[in-house]
């Protein structure tokens, strides 16, 4: 779609906003020249009060439903998306557009530069939750939606629910936060700097300026990839998948992949690598890392809620989330209270871990379910 | 000590088996010229009753007290080994020794193969747990000890000490395992192939040859080693201890260490790599991805503890533990109760992690002081 076209029943495209708006950053500078590469299922309706953004989490993107161009695979919510599903685009439009510093058309280190003509890499600027989230902001203003229904996402994509309630209360009726959390954790920066540390160790990587030389820090990549895959999964998760089985009859006496689960974790790392940018990976842990939504409440995050205490907010966990456990959740739910907003939260029985978000699990559908009805029919 | 020297009150040095005592090992073939390198506290008395062995973990070494001569730290028990601790040297005999495939003094992958000239690197045979515990059999069988009258460990030393039981019920008299289990769960494998890969990703490795070439994979090495530490602490105590402080005043809007949790993981990286050898690294945690003890028992582990029913044990985890987890000891407890051993088990709390075992934890102090006085008295 091009500024102004009409919204159909599936559409997608890339906002380029020019040298006129540039999107302002934390960080204190802006970025000229944003390009915002989104999809959309369902049709806008006369006095667009249906839209419905979904926020994607660190390393997926605008392609929830459908199939993705680039894996072939169906869209990472299609479970969600879909006719008779929660978000079903007969009643609703629902839109997704890549995080700024993604590597999927939006703008991000692997774009040029307009000033050299070349990739950014590491002279990118450093971006953050609440960047994501205003460049969300420009689109759905392009799209003239004055106001979305409801703001939705899991992991990172809840984060960025967050961030809208505190930045633009009054332009969302709804968030859905699902296994989430409103700051990253002493443990999520560690796991996260471990990932950056094996990508910046790749002498593949050549300081961010990999795209010049032509190569890609892909063991680096896989390296941290297969790191952050162990943080989405349980310890009960891995044992039922896994347990101890072997890929051949008997072990190796090498290093070769005895186990199932390590060379499902090799197969992780590589599959990775064809679908992800290295640099982007480093700018969007970094954004997470800086995320702290209380901050600049002084710590209170019931603070940072106040202005949206008219918004209804739907809060998820999983009982074996190791990475944002409920505690977190717990910790969010406490806030909007004390903030006077209305909050329902659910801790949802699963040994999935963190990744239970995105699989089978037919007690999240429903809630989620239950919550879009009740903020389509103004319940 | 050379072989048949006498034991002092502190000693230590390295046993030459020579070819003609080959170790024989799991994986089907054998090692000959083992060099086995030990440290020992206390005087062992005249019928040789009052020896106790521990049993290093991972990446630590025989130097469990006094000084270690690398890193001139005070060694990794001092807080147990000592006079008025728990293991006093007035009353025992303490040994420990180097596992074969370490990289402090003991016969490993970076050993001169005597066959070629070269250090082994891959050519080094795959060790097991069970090859760790036979050498360890051999040293305290030439140094003139027919029965120990404890084998104690933490983590990998568990593993040894479990193994201990199953292998040579006869030759010891007590069993401290520590925060360990009896085989290597499906996340702990997981995790182990990551730090493997960091190590193999690194051009620096060389397919393991990287002395020939007068190198080191010091940034694989490092990742793995960051990678590994976060799973030796909680999400409690890196929180108590980091939080989300910084180490300068504001953010650096870039990558490097902005908070203290990514320095010091970085410093424990960096300091990893001067200490320890990254062929060891696979080597060993190869050997902990390959322990499962009740394996050869068809799986049933009462069977692999049944020979070791009149050995005394004693089995301790802490409630923070993700790495080996309460259950994983209550497994083992479950196991030597159905064996008809006896087996006193205790769940400390701590919120210190794993490495509670080798920290400040009093309740944990106590308990091996009581143990140890009862096997010491015979009550």
């Amino acid at each position: 779609m091009d500024s102004g076209g009409a919204i159909t029943a599936e559409d997608g495209g890339t906002w380029a906003f020019g040298p006129a708006a540039p999107l302002r950053l934390d960080s204190g500078g802006q970025l000229a020249n944003v390009e915002i590469a989104w999809r959309s299922w369902g049709t806008l309706n006369a006095d667009k009060s249906n839209a419905v953004l979904i926020c994607h989490a660190l390393t997926l993107d605008q392609h929830v439903a459908g199939t993705h161009p680039v894996s072939g695979k169906e869209g990472w919510w299609t479970r969600l998306v879909g006719p008779g599903r929660p978000l079903d685009p007969a009643d609703w439009f629902i839109l997704c557009s890549n995080v700024v510093g993604g590597c999927m058309g939006s703008t991000g280190p692997g774009s040029i530069d307009p000033a050299t003509g070349a990739p950014y890499g590491l002279t990118f600027p450093v971006i953050t939750i609440g960047d994501m989230v205003r460049a969300q902001a420009m689109l759905v203003e392009a799209m003239g939606i004055s106001k979305l229904a409801a703001v939705v996402g899991g992991s990172m994509g809840g984060m960025q629910v967050l961030q809208w309630a505190a930045d633009y209360p009054e332009r969302i009726g709804a968030c859905v936060c699902v296994a989430s959390a409103a700051r990253h954790s002493a443990q999520n920066i560690a796991l996260h700097e471990v990932g950056r540390q094996a990508v910046m160790a790749d002498p593949d990587w050549r300081g961010g300026a990999y795209a010049r030389d032509g190569v890609r820090p892909e063991k680096g990549l896989a390296v941290a990839r297969m790191a952050a895959h162990i943080t989405y999964l349980s310890e009960a998760a891995l044992q039922r998948k896994f347990g101890r089985e072997l890929q051949n009859d008997g072990l190796s006496w090498g290093f070769d992949a005895d186990f199932q689960v390590e060379s499902y974790l090799r197969h992780q790392g590589g599959a990775f690598v064809n679908r992800f940018d290295a640099n982007s990976y480093l700018y969007i842990t970094r954004a997470m890392d800086y995320f702290d939504l209380a901050a600049p409440h002084g710590g209170v995050l019931a603070e940072a809620f106040r202005p949206a205490r008219n918004v209804k907010f739907c809060v998820l966990s999983f009982t074996s989330d190791w990475l944002y456990p409920t505690p977190e959740s717990r910790h969010i739910v406490r806030a909007l209270n004390a903030a006077g907003a209305r909050a329902s939260f659910l801790e949802i029985e699963s040994d999935k871990g963190h990744d239970a978000f995105l699989l089978d699990e037919p007690v999240m559908d429903s809630a989620l379910r239950g919550f879009l009805d009740s903020v389509r029919t103004g319940r």
